[in-house]
């Protein structure tokens, strides 16, 4: 018998209006779905995937055990996400050698920072896989600004909010365009190290991007200091234009 | 009359099935189309929509007055394409004020080092504009090699080969994984820059991702030292992984 295969399959920042032509067939075809989500949420790719899948298909929650309750510093974080990753992928692996394919909703894109890299590096050369590239939520940010994020020669720069804050200074310090991700509870640090590099002025928080209730806000207009996980700061880059 | 709207569509990397969904939609019912294109060339954008488009859409083919002939430090280039940008803009501006819809057609993503840029910026404020956010090239090379870009924190750097040297030597000293576009004619000073900076070995070159003919190349394998101006040099992260 042939093995299924395992679709990692990048839904794109939230609209499913930007999904690719291919995400959706796959989609509106399913047989078995899994997606990450935290224990007792929806989670956000079921949700963007909403009523596209078939009713009939059977889905598999993949829950974490552990989200922010433990540091990552902390060795039992690694350890209860390895055991987890290990039981997932014995499932995945479990459907596809009785030949079923499976699709795994990702947010975003698939291989751009994504939960799915943990179950692709512990399937790969055993199952078929076949990742689906996705438009990345920093894309449906910046295009939700109305303004180009690179022109020209512009070096473009993604830091994640979980860096030291030295560390996001030096690289702030020598971009043109920035992207910022991961934020939550960096967002006070994250903030700090754009007044240090001289960024603040020219920073965007956007929330939600291509969601219904997305915004889009100067970060120097923002009084909310919890800014959600999934939300992104911009500074678009002013490079070489006739 | 209610003017009407140009669309900035991206058609992402190449193969048609990774366009969005509503950029599908859109092609499949444009009446009118734009698209730059070099002069003799049918242009990768108009190839990668294909037959999508309808027989009777009307298409205006934007034709580049200059390429790589003038150097971009000569005062006559950027004359020439601001001249250039201006007139396209006039024909757009003016379906608009008819009331007709237009298509631009955009490789890659639009906001993402796109020239579809050149035309938003002239045209914002003045007619409506929504634009298509799409899977970039680089997302497509990056899943063409098989293995993640990016891991927990990496910081990931997006660089065009047209920097200085120097320049792209700083930048890859620090940086967790790397992006290098605009390649071609500064094939040689990219590969010297990785080199100088410990990157060249793990480097791939992807040519044509996401396209029937695409290549991925250890750069140290790479014998041809003319490399298209769409390939794409790829770093992969190593960060943070249970």
């Amino acid at each position: 018998m042939t093995s299924g295969t395992i679709y990692g399959v990048g839904l794109g920042p939230g609209d499913p209006d930007l999904m690719s032509v291919r995400a959706d067939r796959l989609l509106r075809n399913a047989r078995h779905v899994a997606y990450f989500r935290k224990a007792g949420h929806v989670g956000q790719a079921r949700a963007i995937a909403g009523a596209l899948l078939p009713a009939e298909a059977t889905e598999f929650p993949m829950e974490y055990p552990v989200t922010t309750e433990i540091p990552l510093s902390d060795p039992r974080y690694n350890q209860l996400l390895s055991e987890f990753y290990a039981s997932c992928t014995g499932h995945l692996r479990s459907l596809s050698l009785k030949g079923e394919d499976v699709v795994v909703l990702c947010e975003g894109d698939p291989f751009f920072y994504g939960s799915f890299m943990h179950l692709h590096s512990r399937l790969h050369g055993k199952v078929p896989i076949s990742v689906v590239p996705a438009v990345t939520g920093m894309s449906g940010a910046w295009t939700a600004t109305g303004t180009p994020i690179t022109w020209g020669d512009d070096v473009l720069t993604v830091l994640m909010g979980t860096l030291p804050e030295d560390a996001l200074v030096r690289h702030m310090r020598d971009t043109d365009a920035l992207v910022v991700m991961k934020i939550g509870r960096n967002f006070d640090k994250v903030c700090r190290a754009l007044a240090r590099s001289g960024l603040a002025d020219r920073a965007w928080l956007v929330e939600r991007a291509a969601m219904p209730d997305q915004t889009i806000t100067p970060l120097s207009d923002v009084r909310n200091q919890v800014a959600p996980y999934f939300s992104i700061i911009l500074v678009h880059g002013q490079g070489r234009r006739p």
